[in-house]
């Protein structure tokens, strides 16, 4: 059976000057990913590498690059899930260490293996005992400032003078402005990445990885390392005999509360699932009772479906944010496919962008994009129109090596 | 309407010698959130008030006298649920915070106070970050030694050297042995406490706080700050008309993986809810497949459920631990209600005790106590032992004024 990997690189609002190389980045992840699939790897394995990838850019809030806190510094959140084992590690507010993504598996890992003592192993472990933690487990730490990334350092300063200006001229404005020339700090405020992979056994896994929102205070949590909330992967989910994996992003307050990454699961599971996601993201996020007079509700998922019977994977991708940037491969493919979908200005934090894309069994032909819509109205531009941008860059940029397939 | 309150001192292992302690310790909480409700306080009020208690007293595994790290600290897990607003705080492995439910507190009332530029409030904050906020924010700090009581540090010294025999003398015994004489250590390795609550008006909220597992890692997070998983209040749960408050204890670890906080009220909200509550902990904590490998399997609920159309209150308690110690009383009380429940040696692990009281509109005469099994055969000694020492003891002590009614 074929293996799939996709990634995300958040749902916010992506500046379109980047969008390039965000795409560049997914599909270096995809492709790292698939290669791991295709040596042998399992889920887990595949979901890490990507993680990683995506991690270790300067671009994302993630790892190296995150946002800084009212402090500063950089705290990252990360968590991932078996859905073989059921298993989950997760880390939450952990400063100095350089893929958080590693160290939730690592937690992940020792999981099943025996303390002294009987001691139960942790699942979630938080702060600077976290990094603790990873020093003494192989995973790599780094003096917490080597993971501000110069980016990060400019709009954490722009961000801090606005904030400024904003108390010195009263209340009125609740928001801080954003200069347009700088339409790229807009991307640093939710742009938490992950993956979801399934592999040749058809063992689902997820992974979730942030450095939160900008200007947080030391020590908060997002959704990244809570359980059910961040990610969530469960083969034959429910009992259903369908596999799912999770990767969510947004408001890590608001996907929390409404335990996002289990209800888009949850919602997944019946063959209708394009309608039953839409439907469960308005009834149980966008109309919530969990976010009475929260506005706007920011949110997205990476949801893919493994259906053992039937020999497919379908991934859908959703956000209630202005733009959500994905990415997927198949073992079967020869490049990954990465791009950007769009909400409307007027619909975020109202309406649900509900994309989907269909792996069938081998040799059957699937359409490369299908789309719903939760909303009925010219919510978002067209999935087309990125296409077109994608085919561009890809043929524009054929050179670049890590746009190509790795050998198996 | 009348109020009610009851509060836990988690499901564990508690020595037969401190049950009257406890005892005293439980009606003293109870009989401080009743004159809240009294005073005029709501539910949210109540169940901090009484966690408040439990926290100060060296007995519990809650603030002042919680377990020790494996490195010798006292890092604190906390969280409050509110059912009216459904807002819940949470505070994670933070030190150095004398009563970590009010921080926790603080952190629910704060996300209705705007920040500025728009910032998004923090609903869970965790390690040092969390003591830095509680120092801004009028929660009061300590040093975090201040936290270590004597026993605790007696309990850990006892604990690290059985650990360093056992290895000593090679991996045949899994868990260590605790010497007879010292039978209250076991009491210190599960007895989370916490509190639900409902007020006059039919608000529920519930609250849960832990010293965590002993000889845990520094920046371990149990289930006590996990969202869904430590506490949960819903009025108008899953718009059923009931509203639920639950408050959990046991291995974090494994409370977590199931979300058990949730899958407590969402089983307490049928009008079958006695034998509801018994079948799901016995199917999604007992039997689920999200503890493949894990035993024995340590869980404990205190589920509170009002139905404002009949104008009942049913509590219901239950544990997979040998006892659990809890304390109950409405605003009609004179007194609090304090007991013990048992499990058999042999059933730990394995079998839910389910043990319930009802509270029905005023002037209608309810049992003091009914009970319930989860599985057939004789699984514990009769509530009914438990009783009449309680009733022994309240005679005994008659004069001691913290089990004395208070003023309303």
């Amino acid at each position: 059976m074929s293996g799939v990997v996709a990634v995300h690189v958040g749902a916010g609002s992506h500046s379109s000057s980047l969008k390039g190389e965000y795409k560049k980045l997914m599909r270096k992840a995809c492709n790292q990913a698939i290669a791991v699939l295709r040596g042998g790897g399992n889920a887990l394995d595949a979901a890490c590498t990507a993680t990683q990838v995506l991690e270790d850019s300067p671009r994302t809030n993630a790892g190296f690059g995150s946002s800084l806190t009212a402090d500063g510094g950089v705290e990252c959140d990360a968590s991932v899930m078996d859905g073989h084992t059921l298993r989950h590690g997760a880390v939450g507010a952990v400063p100095g260490v350089r893929n958080p993504v590693l160290l939730a598996r690592q937690i992940l890992d020792a999981q099943s293996q025996p303390r002294p003592g009987g001691l139960v192993p942790p699942s979630f472990l938080a702060g600077t005992g976290a990094q603790v933690w990873a020093a003494s487990n192989n995973v790599e730490t780094c003096e917490p400032t080597d993971l501000i990334a110069e980016r990060s350092q400019r709009i954490h300063e722009e961000s801090l003078r606005n904030i400024q200006r904003l108390e010195e001229g009263g209340a009125k404005r609740r928001r801080y402005a954003l200069p347009e020339e700088e339409e790229e700090m807009q991307g640093g405020l939710l742009d938490t990445v992950g993956a979801v992979c399934v592999d040749g056994a058809g063992y689902v896994a997820s992974a979730v990885s942030s450095g939160g929102l900008l200007l947080k205070h030391t020590g908060r949590v997002g959704q990244a390392a809570v359980y059910g909330c961040g990610c969530w992967a469960e083969n034959n989910c429910d009992g259903s005999g369908v596999s799912i994996g999770v990767s969510t992003t947004g408001c890590g307050e608001h996907l929390i509360r409404t335990m996002f990454a289990r209800l888009c699961a949850r919602a997944a599971i019946t063959p209708e699932m394009g309608a039953n996601i839409s439907n469960a993201v308005t009834t149980h996020f966008l109309e919530s009772g969990f976010l009475e007079g929260v506005h706007p509700r920011m949110a997205g998922a990476l949801i893919l479906r493994h259906d053992p019977q039937a020999g497919t994977n379908d991934l859908y991708w959703l956000h209630t944010t202005r733009t959500m940037g994905v990415c997927y491969m198949s073992t079967h493919d020869r490049k990954p496919q990465a791009q950007f979908s769009e909400l409307a200005m007027e619909k975020i934090g109202m309406s649900v962008n509900l994309q989907s894309k269909s792996f069938g069994p081998p040799g059957v032909s699937i359409p490369v994009t299908t789309r719903e819509e939760a909303q009925p109205g010219p919510s978002h531009r067209m999935a087309g129109e990125e296409e077109e941008e994608e085919e561009e860059e890809e043929r524009g940029k054929s050179d670049s090596s890590d746009e190509e397939e790795q050998p198996g």
